[in-house]
């Protein structure tokens, strides 16, 4: 499906969110495993599994042609050998504001993510993104960068 | 903490829905790992990171006194040497309920959850606990017990 090798988790998950922003599907499903187990949850949406629930359900996201920056904080990750974890909040902004603006007025609630990441013979690629509407900016904001190795 | 040793990620899951389902908050914290960077997002909750958050949650929902049957069904596993990812439903059911009914007009929505373990010398743990309600019962049934092995 695509030649893309994504070195570390890390590469992957940017090259999600480039996609996200871009609403470029190509690109999108490029981070994903070929794989029939991946899954994936929209916000308040159903769970889809396999490569041909996932590509219709990002088909139909990026049809309403709406993009915004999504800047991605508080992530905290947990790195095993095959399998990495990246618990990530996602605040997203209009097209056309900056992307570290702290202006809250006007912007959606954030998006709590759970993203998992597996070493595969192609690079590390995307297994599972779940994604929910966060009630509001209830954690503070440190804790950018946190990691832990497990091996 | 704990003594409690899970031989498997399936073990430490079981205990976790065990204790979920009995109002358990020591045998629920059990599960978890004794570790900073635990991640738990209770449905249209904020994201808890830390030990001390994530039991002040379980301690909160425990306190409201309601139990409930749950039946968990829909497992993708995903297994690596460190981490283990488990993507399920969650079916509720009112206490007095039989666990395996069908019926589903006076149920709530299921909930979908991302599960992660992590072997640690004490056995495996929970680390990660994302749930958010899935919008209706979207997904067709069958894939009961779909498991990739990923060493």
């Amino acid at each position: 499906m695509s030649g893309k090798i994504f070195p570390t988790a890390q590469d992957a998950e940017s090259a999600f969110y480039e996609a996200l922003e871009s609403g470029d599907l190509e690109g999108m499903m490029a981070v994903w495993a070929e794989d029939e187990e991946i899954v994936c949850v929209h916000p308040t949406g159903p769970r889809l599994t396999g490569q041909d629930a996932v590509r219709a359900g990002w088909t139909q996201i990026f049809s309403g042609g709406a993009r915004a920056r999504v800047h991605v904080s508080h992530q905290v990750t947990l790195s095993g050998m095959m399998l990495e974890v990246h618990s990530v909040q996602e605040n997203f902004a209009p097209e056309g504001e900056s992307r570290g603006a702290q202006g809250r007025d006007s912007r959606p609630a954030p998006i709590i993510a759970t993203n998992v990441y597996l070493r595969t013979a192609a690079g590390w690629r995307m297994i599972v993104h779940h994604a929910s509407p966060a009630p509001g900016q209830a954690e503070p904001l440190p804790r950018e960068g946190s990691h832990k190795i497990l091996h």
